[in-house]
C-alpha cells in the first residue's frame, strides 16, 4: 500500500513537471511577434542587459524605456488621433458661435483651406500653428473640463477606416514589448509629440501605464484661486513641443537619465532614438516601420531622416508586414 | 509523550503570538513624531483615505503626495544648499579667469555686493536673476558634467553651523512619514523651487526616491550630436521657475494629476498647498513651522502668506519644537 501510494505520487510529480514544461515552453511573452531577427534582437538585448554578473548588466532603476505614441504604439494614420478631437472641438465652437467663421483659424477650418495652415508650416511658424490648432480650441477651459471633455469624445470617437475606438486602434506586439520590458523591471514611460493630457485620459486602459508616465507636448496653464475653489486653466499658448530635438530634452527634465531603450517611427523621434543610442552602455532604438498596407497602412511619410539613420547607425526596424503575427487586439 | 509534545507547541504558538503583539504595538510608523494633535492629524488622514469601503477611500493609484524640499525635507539656512553650490562654482571660475570680475554678476558675488542682485529682486527681473544665478554657473556643460560636479561638490561640503553633509541634515520626522505614506500606497513626489537635477543626485540616498519623482526649476539644455556622441548641453537660461503658481502648473503637467497630500514650508508652497487643500476629495496640507532655535533655527521669513492662510483654509501646521522628538537623523 505504502510503495503504491509512493509510486502515484511520483506520477503525479511527474505529470506536473511535464504540464510545467509544456506551460514554460508556451509563455512565449512577445507571442504576436514573428520569429526572426527583429524579435531575437529584442529578446537579445533584453537578456543581455538584465543578466547579472554579465559586462552589460544594467541596474534595474536604470532600465529607462521610452516609446513615441502616434504611429508606433497605435494608428497615426490618416491623421494622429487627437487631430479628430480638435476639429470636433473647433465644429462644435463654430456652431455655438458663428461669428468665429470671420476669424483665423475658424475661417479656413470652416472653409476646408489648408492653405492659410500649410503657409504657417512653411514659414516655421510652428508655434503659432500649434497655439491656434492645440491651444486655442480648449482654451480657457479648466484641466477637469478639458479632461472631461475629451474622455466623453475618446467613448464615442470610431476610426474612418477600422470603425473602431481606440481601444481597437494600438499595435498588439507593441503592448506585448511594454509588458515585457515591466517583466524585466525596466520602467517604461511614454513621450508622444501630441499633448501628453489627452493620452493620459486612456494611458492605463490601453497600455498599463498610469499619467506619470506619459509626457508630450503641453499647453501652458494658469492657476486661478475663486471662493473657496482652486484651479488650472488653459491658456492659449502651447508652451512645449515635444518633437525632434524637444524628446530628448523633455527626458532629461522629467526623467533624469538617459534611457537604454526607445522606439518611435518617424523623423520626429530622430533625436530620442539617437540619443538612446549612441551611449557607452548597451541599449536599444527600435524604429516601426509601416509596410502593411493590408492590415494596416504603408507609408513613408516623415520617414527620410530616421530610416536612412537606422541602417547607418544600426538602430533595429521592424517591419509591420513581416515582423508581426497580428496588428490590432484580437477583443 | 504525545500530551506534552502538543503542550510545548501550544505554549510556543502563545509565546509567539505575545511577541507578536509585543512588536505590532512598538511599530509607530512615526517615532519621530511626538504624540499629539499633528502627529494624530496625519495618521488619522491616512487611515481615513485608505480605509476600503470608507465614504473618504481614495484609490492606491490616485494617493499622490508631493513635498517641497528646502525647509521642509532639509536645512534650508543660512541659504538653500544648493547656493552654496553655485557661490563655490562662481569662486571656481573665477579664480580661472580672472576678466570674469570685470562683468556681472561675477563683479558683485566677487565684491560681495548685494545691491545688483537685491535690484534685479525688487524690479521683479527674477528671470535675469536665475539666469545669472543658476544657469551662468554650469552653462555650457554637459548634464552629465554637470551631475559630476555637483556630486563631487556634495561629498564635500559641510554645512556651515552643523558641520556635517546633507545626509545628517534632513528632518528625519519627515522621512518617515514619506515611509508611512509609502506603505500606504501613496506615490511621493518633491517638488522643489531649488534645480531638481541637482536634487536628483541625492534623492534616492536622502529620500528613497528615484530621479522621476523629483522635479524642481528648470535650465533649458540643447540637444548636441557630435561625431559618434550625443548629449544635452545646459544653456544660459531657467525655462521654468518652480515656485508660487509655478508648483501646482508643474504637478499638472509632469503627474496629470492633483495631489491629496502637500507639505511645505513658506510663501512659494502657497498655491500647491491651497490647490491641495481646495478640493472634493479629503485631502491634507501641511506646513513645517520653524520654532526651533535651539535644534535647527527659529524663523518667520517667507511665511507672512502662508502662515494666515494655514489658519484661515484649515491646513495642519507642524510646530518643530513641540511636535518633532529629534529634528536629524541619528547616524
Amino acid at each position: 500500500m505504502k510503495s503504491f501510494l509512493i509510486n502515484v505520487f511520483a506520477a503525479t510529480v511527474c505529470v506536473i513537471l511535464f504540464l510545467a514544461s509544456t506551460i514554460r515552453a508556451e509563455t512565449d511573452p512577445l507571442p504576436s511577434w514573428n520569429d526572426g531577427p527583429t524579435k531575437k534582437a529584442i529578446t537579445d538585448f533584453v537578456t543581455i542587459v538584465t543578466t547579472k554578473g554579465g559586462p552589460d548588466f544594467v541596474k534595474p532603476n536604470e532600465r529607462i524605456a521610452t516609446f513615441d505614441n502616434d504611429g508606433t504604439l497605435w494608428t497615426e494614420k490618416p491623421v494622429y488621433t487627437h487631430a479628430f478631437a480638435l476639429l470636433d472641438r473647433v465644429k462644435e465652437q463654430i456652431a455655438t458661435d458663428q461669428t468665429l467663421k470671420d476669424r483665423q483659424p475658424y475661417k479656413s477650418i470652416a472653409a476646408k483651406d489648408k492653405e492659410y495652415f500649410a503657409a504657417l508650416y512653411e514659414n516655421q511658424e510652428l508655434d503659432t500653428l500649434a497655439d491656434e490648432l492645440v491651444a486655442l480650441p480648449f482654451g480657457g477651459m479648466t484641466t477637469e473640463e478639458y479632461a472631461d471633455w475629451n474622455r466623453a469624445w475618446l467613448k464615442k470617437w470610431k476610426h474612418p477606416k477600422f470603425g473602431v475606438g481606440v481601444q481597437s486602434l494600438t499595435y498588439q506586439p507593441m503592448v506585448e514589448l511594454i509588458r515585457y520590458l515591466e517583466v524585466n523591471e525596466f520602467k517604461v514611460f511614454i513621450f508622444t509629440a501630441d499633448e501628453g493630457t489627452f493620452l493620459r485620459l486612456v494611458s492605463q486602459e490601453l497600455y498599463g501605464l498610469p499619467p506619470d508616465r506619459v509626457y508630450g507636448s503641453h499647453v501652458r496653464t494658469d492657476y486661478l484661486a475663486e471662493g473657496d475653489k482652486a484651479g488650472l486653466v488653459r491658456s492659449y499658448r502651447v508652451d512645449y513641443i515635444n518633437n525632434w530635438a524637444g524628446k530628448p530634452r523633455l527626458i532629461e527634465q522629467v526623467i533624469g537619465a538617459r534611457p537604454i531603450f526607445a522606439a518611435g517611427n518617424s523623423n520626429g523621434d530622430e533625436h530620442m532614438l539617437q540619443w538612446t543610442a549612441r551611449q557607452e552602455r548597451r541599449s536599444m532604438s527600435l524604429l516601426v516601420h509601416h509596410t502593411d498596407a493590408e492590415r494596416e497602412y504603408a507609408y513613408d511619410t516623415h520617414t527620410d531622416k530616421v530610416l536612412p539613420l537606422a541602417k547607418k547607425e544600426n538602430w533595429t526596424v521592424v517591419d509591420m508586414k513581416n515582423d508581426w503575427k497580428t496588428i490590432f487586439p484580437s477583443k
